[in-house]
């Protein structure tokens, strides 16, 4: 590192002042401040803040930081998927998760290698398409007050099983990519290995943990009042969840990496493990100011490595993956709920679109590992955030004609 | 930087670890975590530990992390050193604040220039005896349940006074060993420049602009129903004050920086600025998780900068600094408080012995701008460490003496 630590403060200084300024404007005209970090992140890689900002002389400590806000924030992610909400999700939400990942997945790698793409960024490409981020649509129906809507709760449900299999699907991809051998025989073994960590830690910091802790709970239910007691003269001692819930994330992440998959696996697991113990160790509203500070610099970072230039060329092939990406999870998730009749399936069809951080995350280790291009990682950028746009005015005019129409002749058709 | 993510996340993951459990350890037995975690990083200097996390290949990542940890840690330091304040502390306080200020001052100068040292890194050590790291104090205070006994808030106000000084004295500190001349003109030149600088911030940042506020809020009187449904509309879209004091706290870094005087003068005095807005944008629980991340990074890097092997040579040299720290700060503020009565200005003088942080910071400055020599630095290291484990059954024997006097016999000799 060749910056002083004078440089390095205007870095921050400058940079996160940007992220959070376009933040607040994507804001006020409704759109994720999501957009705004990696448009400001566009903006200094293409103009004259990159040279006059030194990120031309080091870019690594900023990286890191990128990298340690997006561990962090699969962290944050895992925290809204408890283990138990899994088993309590519905049989309509699980088939809207499976086929809102199958077809997106299935016609992603089918596109690539159409195109002539090699299989491993056609997989990279199928799994970036994969993955909802629910959190655009649960806004939109917090806004809107219909957060009872049975809709509401198959879209909440759904992307809880859809985060999952979205962990799963990365594991294989990367264990496929890393991969020494192309056999089918190789690509088995590395899929099954990384569907064998996740499982695994699920398993044992989701369901062994748990339950384990659960059963010494109830067989020193008679000294119960003495173990309260003692927590709360822990409090008092200053012994927070939150150190513990850093190192957990931290060396489940670096585990991850170390068995040749990507960090922010370990950390959604860790994440998905803590969310067992919200009520011992809670620590959401800790982590919240650490995310505000750090995942900044992720989307930023994303920005920045969005090749301007070259994307003039795959602009058409941009529009192209965003129309898949949105058809393909419609009519998925659309079809999975179709008992529900046909306007609720539009709803949720439509609410499972955004893609949001989740494809771009994926990208961005395909592009660390150079298995998939400067102009593939651009194109998926764009789909995420076309995706991410359009989603909600969508979702507000699907949710007010099912409503409307349910209000006039109710339960018409349906 | 040629260290992979994957390293960089293990050695984070080990080196919170490490700090956390030695920072529990030292809880268990009454001792300021600080102390564990400092111990920490010299166990990790001098162990194995150094090489196998690959700390000897790089160490600037962490160098930074341990740097903004610092700069954060002022900045929270600011924030409970509210302007307003300083006008409210009584003469008593601010008695007891500056004779606790220049005696070890000048008793820090005299013997390193006894010694036979440099000007510039007589300035330091002295600088480093100046500042009173008041949290250990308080939390002895809160213990003992006599958070409103007059020692107590002469205590706490003389602290807020002395964490000023101090910033003003490093300020002039930093400026002389940055200047170029070394004639008595350029000194003062440089010392007036620092001092203008915190005085200048100070009028700005938490006279000023809290003042055209209320101003502005008692003009807009009529519409402040208004101004309150907008408020609420703010928080509602999601713009919390974190990002902006992150921003500011940056801002000032980069500028105290960039004006030559240390980052976390300009931190400190955000810290000061945010603090007059608690009731508009309060930060510190946002603050304090990220903290908890960060300012472990800072105490094990001061652990891991202590050179054990040359401690040896300095080991009674460091005795007689403790020794001076403590009897110069306890004459000082002693005196400061002796209309109080004798028992009382023992108390209040056994009560800002502690160095704790603030002393630790100054010599790093010291260190990193290579102004005071290594063995020096393991030196105030020492004398920090040593003060903060010394005040606070010091400070129970003084408060116990006091107050069963107190009760005995009813203002006997006071």
């Amino acid at each position: 590192m060749e910056l002083s630590i004078e440089t390095i403060l205007m870095q921050l200084f400058v940079l996160i002042l940007l992220a959070k300024v376009a933040g607040l404007l994507c804001e006020r005209i409704k759109i994720s401040p999501v957009i705004g970090e990696i448009l400001a992140g566009i903006i200094v890689a293409n103009t004259f803040l990159f040279t006059s900002l030194g990120l031309d002389t080091d870019l690594s400590f900023f990286e890191i930081l990128a990298e340690l806000g997006v561990i962090f924030l699969l962290f944050a992610v895992g925290l809204e998927t408890p283990f138990s909400e899994l088993r309590k999700v519905g049989r309509t939400a699980t088939l809207v998760a499976v086929l809102g990942v199958v077809f997106p997945l299935v016609a992603g790698i089918a596109l690539m290698l159409g195109l002539g793409h090699g299989m491993t960024e056609a997989l990279f490409i199928g799994a970036a398409l994969v993955a909802t981020s629910v959190g655009i649509t649960a806004r939109v129906i917090k806004d809107m007050d219909l957060t009872n809507a049975i809709e509401s709760r198959v879209i909440i449900g759904a992307a809880v099983i859809d985060d999952v299999l979205g962990m799963i699907v990365l594991a294989i991809v990367v264990g496929v990519a890393s991969g020494s051998g192309t056999s089918i025989l190789d690509i088995a073994l590395v899929s099954l290995e990384g569907v064998l960590f996740v499982v695994m830690v699920i398993f044992v910091g989701s369901i062994l943990i748990p339950r384990a802790r659960k059963r010494l709970a109830a067989r020193k239910g008679e000294s119960a009042e003495a173990r309260d007691g003692c927590a709360v003269e822990r409090k008092r001692r200053g012994i927070t969840p939150l150190p513990l819930a850093i190192i957990v994330c931290l060396g489940l992440s670096f585990f991850a990496s170390y068995v040749g998959l990507a960090a922010i696996i370990g950390a959604f697991l860790a994440g998905m493990a803590f969310a067992e113990f919200k009520d011992k160790w809670p620590c959401e509203e800790d982590f919240h100011p650490i995310n505000e500070f750090l995942v900044p610099f992720f989307f930023l970072h994303v920005g920045m490595s969005v090749d301007l230039a070259s994307f003039g060329d795959v602009i058409v092939l941009a529009v192209i993956v965003t129309l898949l990406a949105i058809v393909t999870k419609f009519l998925g998730c659309g079809l999975g709920a179709r008992s529900l009749g046909g306007r609720s399936a539009t709803v949720i069809g439509v609410g499972m679109v955004p893609r949001g951080e989740v494809g771009i995350i994926i990208a961005s280790i395909g592009l660390s590992m150079a298995v998939i291009s400067d102009s593939m990682f651009s194109v998926i950028v764009f789909m995420s955030m076309a995706t991410t746009i359009v989603a909600p005015p969508l979702l507000t005019w699907a949710f007010k004609r099912k409503n409307n129409l349910a209000c006039a002749v109710p339960e018409a058709g349906e």
